[in-house]
């Protein structure tokens, strides 16, 4: 039994990032104004207020934050738009760019590590209601693929290989695959790790199916990696189904906000996608470094990306490097393609690209391709 | 260009149900006690008692429970066991009853409503680690694919659907596809509608490569459905992204807990999946009622899976309907696949199955396949 398998095509990419800016001295500010809370709430409490190492916690500068994180600012989303929210617009103007009616859709992969919702409903069903995609078809009910789909900062480009694996077995021919992540959510005032660097944006990517001869991917470009031992360097302590928010003081205590070993991830994860990650991941594509004309990383701190990058030189890399340019934050599972969006003139026929999911879990989602039909890209990012 | 395309099997299923048991009446006396608890508070609060309206909201019984529900009892996790834990005790028992090496498996889709920590770790990093899965291979990092996917409770279908893409497209080999969830940790015991209900349970399906030619699905037996405009009949109403925790008052009012509005469930779920969407899919599959020897629904409600099933009878259904008799509560994305494992006598070679998840979103997930091989089946639920 032999059959034809599809290529898919990234057919255009839309972004979407709140128009709400905080810079750098904004979360300095509302980082001193939690110090000064939780001092007086400490003295109260305990005596004294707090130590000169619980203070640190709370401390950070515009200077710091772009020398060590290379952020300049982030967006923050306005009170009751979440991760849905933020996908919404990028899916409309991703169907109106690309002039992909709604009833052409068949598939969303809807990756997020911020779910509008607990438990539910899923966002993927949230967004065909919102992007009006109907729920008949000739009298019967239209099939429609979709689910959440979470790894972390790998979320996205997980979601990219899960449309490939639909897409290439025949199983849907045009998916929007989300991107979006309201990470000012998550934040914990009183700790400058995760509080210097998160943002929130929604993106839309459309996943079609072309002819195996026009295929910008193969099954070998995707490589995937998971590794549990250092699970809690990016862990949030309460509120998941291990350590439920049990009571008003784990919630005013901040036990349900992310929290984050800024020094591990570094010791960890640069070394490893920096060397033997990429290795791996080439290795299996049969692909070289020398060979990728663009690279987008999952943009957690510019700093840190930058030591990749070195690394990759080292290996004979010489390409193009898309980020965000630290405008936006770390936007979780919309940091790839919402560095490809504000780099459009860079995606040109012919290219070859690398895009690089990695972060909790620890997890790693690494994607290879080759631009091969023009692409439609719009970023609201005003 | 063609190619050889893989098929997949179910080599086994691994379920566990956590020892502590919840009958009706033990539910029925706590929700008496969050009744007295929740009076008096309001007593103090606004001078009078609950009103006989809201009062009810906590009246259950055990025979309101076996009456319209068809539960008996269910199962609770312990303190400080979620998902993760739940889905590693029946992944450890998946690998040693079917004879399989950690290093064998090279991909976990973990389908969850309830994520053992909120934003980050992944559960499926989480298994990796808990299940020995090795991260090196010939000295370099060893490829693991994964991913948490939700969809409510047709999760667990969803994440098989995902898994025979892989396969199917040769992407993955060997994947563990884990249903599980500590439903217990969403109960809010103001709202007798779920906490009559819920119950956890964690399972683990092996899905493996396997010839063409003894393919168990195809493409076109699985369906999928999306219905975003009746999304807030299930739904949590704060904890999200869309709407934040934002005081002490939102914890303990419970609005982080999942709420239901069981009469909208049963007008639009019942009729739906009684009706044009087991139509919609079995007209894709080409197959027809009759064909069906066995089926297995999430157990959300036995009576109303008996309406269901009723609909299809008039439509020519004569098989076997695989349940958990009502012992374990819903399981969300446990609930298929430990009905299963409940009745491994039923899936002999050459039966042809219906794999059935519906629930929030709304969302439904549906897999037919017919069992060609001998499969591996534990159920550590004593």
């Amino acid at each position: 039994m032999t059959i034809q398998p599809f290529g898919m095509r990234l057919a255009g990419i839309s972004s979407y990032a709140p128009p709400q800016v905080w810079s750098n001295e904004k979360v300095a500010a509302r980082l001193r104004l939690a110090r000064i809370q939780r001092n007086a709430q400490l003295r109260q409490e305990r005596g004294h207020g707090l130590t000169p190492d619980e203070a640190r916690e709370f401390a950070t500068s515009d200077r710091w934050v772009r020398r060590f994180i290379g952020f300049g600012e982030r967006r923050f989303s306005a009170e009751g738009q979440g991760a849905i929210d933020l996908a919404t617009l990028a899916g409309r103007r991703l169907l109106e760019s690309t002039g992909t009616a709604p009833a052409d859709v068949d598939g969303i992969l809807f990756a997020s590590v911020t779910h509008s919702y607990l438990y539910s409903p899923p966002d993927a069903a949230l967004l065909q209601e919102a992007l009006g995609i109907p729920i008949l078809q000739g009298g019967l009910p239209r099939e429609m693929k979709g689910a959440d789909v979470s790894l972390a900062c790998s979320s996205w480009v997980a979601a990219v290989m899960l449309a490939y694996a639909l897409i290439r077995s025949g199983m849907a021919r045009r998916i929007v695959v989300v991107g979006a992540d309201r990470m000012s959510a998550t934040i914990n005032w009183r700790d400058r790790s995760f509080a210097t660097v998160l943002g929130d944006a929604g993106t839309a990517t459309l996943c079609e199916a072309v002819p195996a001869e026009e295929d910008w991917f193969a099954p070998e470009r995707f490589w995937s990696w998971l590794d549990g031992r250092h699970a809690e360097i990016i862990q949030t302590p309460m509120g998941g189904s291990r350590a439920p928010l049990r009571s008003a003081e784990d919630f005013k205590e901040g036990r349900h906000l992310l929290a984050m070993d800024g020094r591990a991830v570094k010791e960890v994860l640069v070394p490893f996608i920096g060397g033997p990650g990429i290795a791996a991941a080439l290795g299996k594509a049969g692909w070289k470094l020398d060979q990728l004309d663009l690279v987008a990383l999952h943009e957690a701190n510019l700093m840190l990306n930058e030591m990749i990058i070195a690394e990759w030189k080292k290996g004979g890399f010489r390409g193009q490097v898309l980020t965000a340019g630290g405008r936006f934050g770390n936007t979780t599972s919309a940091s790839v393609p919402l560095a490809l969006s504000l780099n459009a003139d860079a995606l040109t026929v012919g290219r070859r690209f690398g895009l690089f999911g990695f972060g909790g879990g620890l997890s790693a989602s690494i994607a290879f391709g080759i631009v091969r039909h023009p692409m439609v890209i719009t970023a609201d990012v005003g």
